[in-house]
C-alpha cells in the first residue's frame, strides 16, 4: 500500500486513517527505574535519563534543547545515534500534523506548553512501588481522550519513557502475559536478564506473582508500571477517533492494560505503529506479545538508513534505539499524508547536519 | 442576527464564526491582588477568591468543584449569585463545543487536565512586581495559539482571575489608556476608588507614570498585570482562525496588550463577547475602552434572567458577578450553533435548582 510500510495484521485500520486529519501527542514520563545502570541506553548517562524526555519534546518544539547543552544520543559503541526524536520532528513538519507534549509524569518538565494529565514521576519498580494511584492518571487520561478526539479524526499517541521497556515487561508479566525476552531495547545487546531481575524483584516486593493482577489491573501498574502506561491507555480508550499507539513492546503494555480493564475492549480503532527497527529485531518480538493479547494490527515503517549518508543514523540498523518519541507513528502519519519515505528520511540527514555536530 | 445578542460594532466578524468547529478555552490565573480586602466578589472571603478558578472549571468538567465543599457564588447582599461557571457549562454542552483548560498562573490548580502556559500565580500590584516574566508566559501562548488553531475554525478564550478588572485597569493604565471608573466588577457596588489607588500605588512603586509603557509592554504587565493577560494575548496573536476572547473589560487589557506588541495588529478576525450585564452595566464602559484600542467588534448576550424562576440569577440583574468563566462568549458559541438563548436560560436554572440548595 504505501513503500517502506510493513504490515503485520489486516490492514484495514490504515483505511479509516489515510489521509484523514490527525494529531500527535507524546506523552512524556520518567521513572527511577531508568537510573539502573545499563537498563537503558536513551541518555548519556544513568541520572541524564531524568533528562531525556523534556529534552526531546523541546528538540522537537524549538529545534534545540533547553534543559540540556546537546541533543540526547545513544552511544553504545562505535558513532552516536541521535535521539528518534529527530526522526519525528521531520515527519510531523512534512505531514503537517500537530503536534502536543502530555506530560504523563516527567521529573524534569519541558520548556514547552503541555497537558498536564499526572505530575509525579515513577519511582524504582524494584521497590514494588512503582506509580502512585494509576487509576486516577488513566482517569485523567480518559478526559483528555474524550476531548482532544473532537478536535481530530485520528489521535497519534507516542512515548518518551526511559526504560520503559522493563516497566512494560513488570506490567504484562503481572498481567500474565509472557513477555520475557521480547521486550526491545534501545541498545543492540537487549539486556534481558537484568530487566527480567528487576521486574521479578518488584513483583517479588509487592507479592505478586505473574498473572495475578489480571483482574485488578491498576495494581499491576502500581507495583511494576510506569506513568506513561495508565496515561496512554485512558487516552485511547477516551478517543472516539481511531488511535495509533506510537511506539515499540512498550505499546503492548498499554493494550494489555486496556484488555485487563475492559475484557470487552475491541481493538478495531487501536494500531500499535514502530519502526522496522523493533519489528525486525532479533533481540525481541512484539508480534508474539500484542497476539496474546488481541486482534491488533501493527505498522512498520522501514526509512532505509542504509542509504543515509549521516553516519549516525546507520546506528539504527546495529540496534541502537531503534523506536521512541513515536517515531514510527510519526512517519506512518507521513506515508499517510502523501509523503513519501524517501523524502523523510533525506529530511533526517538534513537535520542530523545541521544540529549534530 | 440572534434573539438575545446584542452587536457593538459592523457585526462582520459573526460570518466567519457562524456554524463553525469551535474550541473553548479558558485560562485560569490568581493574583494576590484579590487578597486586598472588598476589590472582588469572586469567593466567598478574600483568602478563599485563590480556590474559584480552581473550583469553576472543576465544576465544569465534573459536575462539582472538587478543591471547595461548594460552588462559588457571590454574595453582597440578598441571594447569592451562582458562579457564571454554571452558564458556561451549560452553554458549551448545549453547543457541544469542547472545553479545555489552559493553567496561566493558578496558585491552586484545579483536579482537571490542563494545559499549562504557566505555572506561577501573580503578586500583589500594589508592589510593582505583579508577574514574572510576562513575555515568556506570551511567547508560551503564542506556541499553544498555534498548535490549538490547527485543530478548530474557531478559538473562543475565557478567564478565570478573581481582581482581574483591577489588574486590566492597571495594564490599560500603564499603557496609556483612559480606563479609570470604566473597568467593570464582580459586585453591584464598583469599588472604582480603591482598584485606582491600589493601581496608583503599583506604578509609583514600579516607577511608572501612565502610558510609560507603550514601548515595553510586558513591563505594564509585569508591575501592575496578572499572568492571564499576557498568555490569553499570545493565544489570540498565535492562532490562524478567529479568536473570541470572551470575557468583560478584562479582555480590553489583552487587546491593549497585542495592540502594544504589535501596533499594525488587525482586529478583524477578534472579537470581545460578553454578557449584557458587563455591555449595559452603569458602573463601567466597555465600548469607550474598546474603542480607544482599535475596532473592536463587541457581542453582548443577554440571557434574560429576569425570566428566571432560580432567585440567586436575579442578582446578575442587579450587578452581582455580570461575567467570568467566558459565560458571554459561551452564549454566543451556543447562539452560533443553533441554540436560542431561552433553552440556555432553562437549562441553567435547571443545573441551578439541582446543584445549588
Amino acid at each position: 500500500m504505501f513503500d517502506g510500510l510493513k504490515i503485520y495484521g489486516s490492514g484495514d485500520y490504515l483505511e479509516g486513517v489515510t489521509d484523514r486529519d490527525a494529531l500527535f501527542i507524546c506523552a512524556v514520563a520518567t521513572t527511577e527505574t531508568s537510573k539502573i545502570p545499563g537498563i537503558t541506553g536513551a541518555g548519556a548517562s544513568p541520572e541524564l535519563t531524568e533528562y531525556t524526555p523534556a529534552a526531546d519534546v523541546e528538540l522537537i518544539v524549538h529545534d534545540a534543547p533547553r534543559c540540556l547543552p546537546e541533543i540526547p544520543q545513544t552511544i553504545v559503541e562505535g558513532e552516536a545515534a541521535p535521539t528518534p526524536a529527530v526522526i519525528t520532528k521531520v515527519a510531523l513538519e512534512l505531514a503537517e500534523v500537530p503536534f502536543l507534549v502530555a506530560d504523563a509524569g516527567a521529573s524534569v518538565k519541558p520548556d514547552v506548553p503541555y497537558i498536564n494529565i499526572n505530575s509525579e514521576s515513577g519511582g524504582d519498580i524494584r521497590t514494588g512501588r512503582a506509580v502512585s494511584d494509576p487509576e486516577r492518571i488513566y482517569e485523567r487520561g480518559l478526559m483528555v481522550g474524550r476531548t482532544l478526539s473532537c478536535l481530530t479524526e485520528h489521535l497519534v499517541v507516542g512515548e518518551s519513557t526511559p526504560a520503559g521497556t522493563t516497566t512494560a515487561l513488570g506490567v504484562l508479566t503481572a498481567l500474565g502475559y509472557d513477555a520475557d525476552f521480547r521486550v526491545s531495547a534501545s541498545m543492540p545487546h537487549n539486556p534481558h536478564d537484568l530487566k527480567r531481575e528487576v521486574v521479578m524483584a518488584g513483583l517479588s516486593n509487592a507479592g505478586i506473582e505473574k498473572g495475578d493482577c489480571r483482574r485488578e489491573p491498576f495494581r499491576a501498574v502500581e507495583a511494576v508500571g510506569d506513568p506513561m502506561i495508565p496515561a496512554v491507555a485512558g487516552i485511547c480508550m477516551g478517543s472516539t477517533v481511531p488511535v495509533t499507539l506510537a511506539g515499540g513492546t512498550q505499546m503492548t503494555a498499554v493494550c494489555a492494560l486496556m484488555k485487563a480493564i475492559d475484557p470487552e475492549f475491541d481493538f478495531s480503532d487501536t494500531a500499535i505503529a514502530t519502526t522496522i527497527f523493533v519489528a525486525e529485531d532479533s533481540t525481541s518480538d512484539i508480534n508474539r506479545i500484542a497476539d496474546q493479547i488481541g486482534d491488533i494490527d501493527i505498522y512498520a515503517v522501514d526509512p532505509d538508513f542504509g542509504a543515509a549518508s549521516h553516519r549516525g543514523l546507520h546506528e539504527y540498523l546495529s540496534g541502537s534505539v531503534k523506536e521512541g518519541v513515536g517515531a514510527g507513528g510519526a512517519m506512518l502519519l507521513a506515508l499517510l499524508h502523501g509523503v513519501p519515505v524517501e523524502m523523510v528520511r533525506e529530511r533526517i540527514e538534513e537535520l542530523c547536519n545541521t544540529i549534530l555536530a
